[in-house]
């Protein structure tokens, strides 16, 4: 009794006034909405109160962070960068030879790719972890996009020409996100997405491998897994038909294809390849759209595994500025004979576990790169295809990553959806409808959610003033004559219609449990607004048809904390004088003292 | 003193538990989320609990909803009908025979549609008020998309073979939405983005009349008004050469140009069009492509009129069901000479105030067209171009609602630039333009909306336990030591990074405040979650990185109102073990009596 009559020190009858916030100017609304959209991440408070040679120097840092951390650099930090540079070159050379097999480019590219980009990345990028090169999904994809237009065995040089188009429109792509500050765009492909698409194209290359793990010659150009083992088992029926010599022939057969198989390394350095870029005709719009595909993909790559590594040491990565350096380091990688580069999740974990300390360490893996293709080419022309198929399956196999598939079934089944629609897209049709259909459900997921948005029937929890959803808490009790119903989205022109619907049937749901029960009936509807941030002309109107509707029924509308920009909207739209200014409550339990006093003063 | 302590009876050191809800079944919560996406209205309700026959009775009423009202349908209900119907017959006439010249048909074909389309869905359409036939808008989408293909003047039968297959598949699509429940889908085009729509073809039909108002022969096919003044201009300047026999000549030319310009309609009622239909070929994409946009138009129209004047009598409009029967009535109006018809605004409005009680007063309107056709033909085969023309921007200009412009503006400035930008597309560049841009707005505005949600600053509202944005509420004091934000959305992939950077840039804004003023820093970040109605494996991970980062500055996270979805997988992800039980309160106010227990006994 006494704790609800105490519990508000003001007298019942006059309610708190709930606030209506002074009213902004539309240009003022406007540009705060256009700074959370493209500047959330405040990029000039640095600059605030700064001399001008002082923000000269801090711009010239911004773009070249190089030089604030090299300041600091020293002895002890090289020596993890060494370490980490000398491990990850180890792996990326084999790595960059198979890579290059799936973008169907000779093995060279693949080390041309470990060698400029890295050295670009480490002059601009924020990631201290990230390891920058060629990437088993970025390859694949690339190799299928281009092999869909140019033949690359029949025509190699322009299949060439076309994918440093690619990889130059992937870097301006890039590099137009962050500086637009489009940043945000990349955030549509969800968490479960990714997982799903890299663990079906891990296994799309793993199968691929195949090829060369059991040397087969004729083998499909599909990717899709269907395709893959029917080249396989067919080719074992030829074997069927030789039974007897099987055990001896494969054997024979598999160090023959193994011996000859990486031809020749060319040796030396990237040579330019301005020149071979397509900046008019037919092939630049289809370089350009590849380019846009698979630098979005990259961006992807690299920005996950640039915030992974940053929560893991608890510094901030900024994913414009970011983006920026990324596009930077492929245009200069497409003008020096390299295919797309991005950060690659195995090499980046590795450098991170042998104590990378700063990119340096990219600084380190691009020299050894360097030295190897000046001087010891000669020595990977043995190296046998069987090999680096399967270091290429170890390598791939890593991004199955299983318990995150077990952890977004448990969290989110929709998500759960999502990452398997991606993964059997890949596996069982193509990487690039695997990629259409993650973000297809990705999307459908954004606008179920405004679509369809929750509502909730509260009821009041014993012993306080709290009133929270009735299936949360089965022990809250509903108010007799009184409806109480939380509405859990902003109120927009996709949902209006729904939400009056929707509100409608839990009135007429109750109203014939209680006739059924012999109850009184619901007198008052109130609508539980805290979760409502936002409402458009479309919400308004849907609540003035959900009012009139009510009128019909003779039941009062009752909104309980609407936010500051609600509360303005149905001032503007003159709906607060409608229902009336003393129906609208700070809180449910103002409304309920009001609604049904009696009921608010027992427990 | 008091105040506080008594507000929740419960002693304070244990605070009321945040309620964990039963795990639910994936499929039991799939299906849930299904419903209410796809079956939200609940359509089987009535046939729970019934007999065999009578749900068949009822299955039948559902489709034909006529046998429903007809049983009580009486004299005095005629009477209403018999004199809306005659109103809008008189009105519709005319009518149909202008918007057939805007669909390049000939007049006749404005008429048909007027006869068979508003029988079919007398029979199976629920809304009471709608007034079908042949509108301005669609006919002129209609028009300028079949004109892209084909020439009206020089391939006459082909373009009306053309406009018959993309009647069809309107039809068709119309007919698909509803059946398949899809019909939500229509209400992505926002009331802002319409009402600019409306407008902007208001104006751009208004301008076409010039043609037949001024008498101009020479006329731009095209719609955007600065291809329509320069037509205008260039016949006045033709005018301007002749000076001194304007004045005389125009009203010659007048009445000349009046008279012979309905030529002849042709006499009889609709002649079967199946045959008519490109099943295959070419021209059938293209026909079904036209048809799936005219159709969508016509649907929005349609519905909003139907959902409009069901608000006004307080009844109910079933979406779904309104679509089969529109998409059935252009399925038979393709097969008999009609082209697309809808609900018209201007004739609809006029029905209404006529009285009209049910859609009676449709068929009495078909019926008096049917005798048109029959008999009076000839009589309309003298009305002047220039009154025609009259009559049509006398009905367009109603679509100009420039009350409703200004509510937008008022109420919500982004939607008013989703309007103006509507109006702008069709004014200035054509009507698909103008639509593509009031779709593209309307999704970008809800994309915006899941990817840059608010968040607030909650301080303590004075004399009571309630914490509100401090933003509305001035008077509201913020608690020494604690920093409470609140989140207000759900937190999906497509915002989990933006939400965790703004929380830290929260805090960071803060304690730089709180140092230059000399005062304690912040020790807890209490997020409170109330409108934070789902969250995702992104979500999570968000909220992970969130934790860690908050632990390196020695800031403890603290929830306060995790819904049940949200509570269910903080625990499926063992989150909530990671921050602590502790750590989730139900209310901020318990959160800051753990918090800062002498703040809350102050005051």
């Amino acid at each position: 009794m006494d704790t609800e009559s105490l519990s508000y020190s003001h007298p019942r009858t006059s309610p708190y006034k709930v606030g209506v916030p002074p009213k902004q100017k539309f240009w003022k609304e406007f540009a705060t909405s256009l700074k959370e959209t493209f500047l959330s991440d405040d990029p000039l408070r640095p600059f605030k109160d700064q001399s001008v040679p002082r923000k000269f120097i801090l711009g010239v840092q911004a773009v070249f962070p190089i030089l604030e951390w090299g300041r600091n650099y020293n002895l002890s930090k090289f020596k993890g960068d060494l370490i980490a540079g000398l491990t990850i070159a180890s792996l990326c050379i084999p790595q960059d030879i198979g890579y290059a097999k799936l973008a169907n480019l000779a093995p060279q590219y693949g080390l041309y790719s470990s060698f400029v980009p890295p050295l670009v990345y480490a002059l601009m990028g924020s990631s201290r972890d990230i390891a920058i090169g060629p990437v088993a999904v970025v390859s694949l994809l690339l190799g299928t996009l281009l092999r869909d237009e140019i033949d690359p065995v029949k025509n190699p040089l322009e299949y060439r020409r076309l994918a440093f188009t690619a990889t130059f429109f992937a870097g301006i792509t890039q590099a137009a996100l962050g500086i637009l500050r489009l940043g945000f765009l990349i955030d549509f492909l969800s968490h479960a997405a990714i997982v799903g698409f890299m663990g079906g194209a891990a296994i799309t290359i793993a199968l691929q491998q195949l090829k060369g793990f059991l040397g087969i010659k004729k083998f499909t150009k599909n990717t899709d897994i269907i395709s893959v083992l029917q080249s396989v088992f067919s080719s074992a029926h030829h074997g069927w038909n030789w039974l007897t010599i099987l055990i001896g022939a494969a054997f024979l057969v598999f160090l023959l294809v193994a011996k000859y198989i990486v031809k020749q390394i060319e040796k030396g350095i990237n040579h330019p390849s301005v020149g071979d870029i397509y900046f008019t005709g037919d092939y630049l719009l289809k370089g350009v759209r590849i380019g846009i595909v698979a630098g979005m993909v990259a961006l992807t790559e690299a920005v996950a595994i640039g915030r992974t590594f940053a929560a893991m040491k608890d510094y901030q990565i900024d994913g414009n500025k970011e983006m920026v350096a990324l596009g930077t380091m492929n245009i200069a990688g497409s003008l020096t004979s390299c295919y797309v580069a991005t950060g690659s999740f195995s090499r980046s974990a590795v450098n991170f576990m042998a104590g990378c300390q700063t990119a340096v360490s990219n600084i380190v893996m691009s020299v050894v790169v360097l030295l190897t293709l000046l001087f010891i080419t000669p020595l990977f022309e043995y190296t046998p295809n069987a090999i680096l198929s399967a270091i290429i399956i170890s390598a791939v196999i890593g991004l199955i990553d299983f318990d995150a598939a077990i952890l977004i079934w448990k969290i989110d089944k929709f998500d759960f959806v999502a990452c398997m629609g991606a993964f059997f897209g890949v596996v069982f049709v193509s990487v690039e409808i695997g990629l259409l259909i993650a973000v297809s459900i990705s999307f459908a997921k954004l606008l179920l959610q405004v679509t369809r948005p929750r509502t909730a029937l509260l009821g009041k929890i014993p012993r306080t003033n709290v009133y929270r959803n009735i299936q949360q808490y089965p022990e809250a009790t509903k108010v007799p004559g009184v409806l109480i119903i939380r509405v859990d989205s902003a109120i927009y022109f996709s949902n209006s219609n729904y939400i009056r619907e929707r509100l409608l049937r839990w009135l007429t749901d109750e109203d014939e449990k209680l006739k059924s029960g012999g109850l009184p009936r619901i007198q008052f509807l109130v609508v539980e607004m805290s979760p409502v941030t936002d409402i458009d002309t479309s919400g308004i109107h849907a609540l003035e048809e959900l009012f009139k509707s009510l009128e019909k029924r003779h039941v009062q509308l009752v909104l309980a904390n609407p936010g500051p920009v609600v509360m303005h909207k149905l001032h503007a739209s003159k709906f607060s004088n409608l229902i009336g200014e003393d129906k609208i409550f700070l809180t449910v339990a103002e409304a309920i003292e009001t609604c049904s006093p009696k009921f608010a003063e027992e427990d």
